[in-house]
């Protein structure tokens, strides 16, 4: 109930927001600048985006255990190499994976250490996460 | 095609890939059994497909920042509250936010430390290739 005279109106119908519809301009005045440019905000989304697919998972996966050529990957995830291939390319489009030529083979590794942590992180939050499902949310 | 005295066809159209198609049996064999389960991989690519869409990928740049509640978010972004709040119940219901009641405000914040470091290294991954878009790639 409120502190005046004034008698708000029931729970809302999203009991996930507040009660009073009022931004805190001080909150909001001092995260602004700090905010990510919007040109850099669609990159990381698009490089989530192209992360958001079992199959491109799949191939990240097994790069973070090794090094391996199309074949390879092709072989592991019992799909064509011509399949493998066209992912791999967007993957390396974006910079997640990096490739070498050795003689007549082409490797394909995890692009850096951001990717490889950056999965890791991903797996450790997905790992963690699951228990809870079946366990009780938290609120 | 035997493995004797044939001779190789010319190079192949995809020059990314290995001009001798053959899996490294060892190599697959491994990595195979260190691959994660298919369930897993399907969590993780929903919750990077979850990331990747720039409206969402706003909301956690500004939660990487400070904890807020709805109406700073949608002011923030610039975005109803209505349109914010669904966004934020799809973040957690992939434990991506968490929220908070303190009296009748609800306050959103990253979920945890993976989450915080996750957007962090695919942060740091996109400003640190972006020089390279215009600087020659490797090959």
């Amino acid at each position: 109930m409120p502190n005046s005279s004034v008698t708000l109106p029931a729970a809302p119908p999203d009991a996930d927001a507040c009660e009073v519809s009022q931004a805190n301009e001080a909150a909001v005045a001092a995260v602004r600048p700090q905010l990510l440019p919007a040109p850099v905000v669609v990159t990381l989304a698009e490089t989530f985006k192209l992360l958001g697919d079992p199959t491109r998972v799949r191939i990240l996966d097994a790069l973070s255990k090794a090094e391996l050529c199309v074949c390879d990957l092709a072989s592991l995830l019992d799909v064509s190499e011509s399949a493998t291939s066209h992912q791999l390319r967007l993957l390396r489009n974006l910079r997640l994976v990096r490739s070498r030529r050795a003689g007549r083979m082409v490797y394909y590794a995890l692009d850096d250490e951001h990717i490889t942590r950056l999965f890791a992180q991903g797996l450790e939050h997905v790992e963690e996460s699951a228990p809870r499902q079946d366990g009780g949310g938290r609120s």
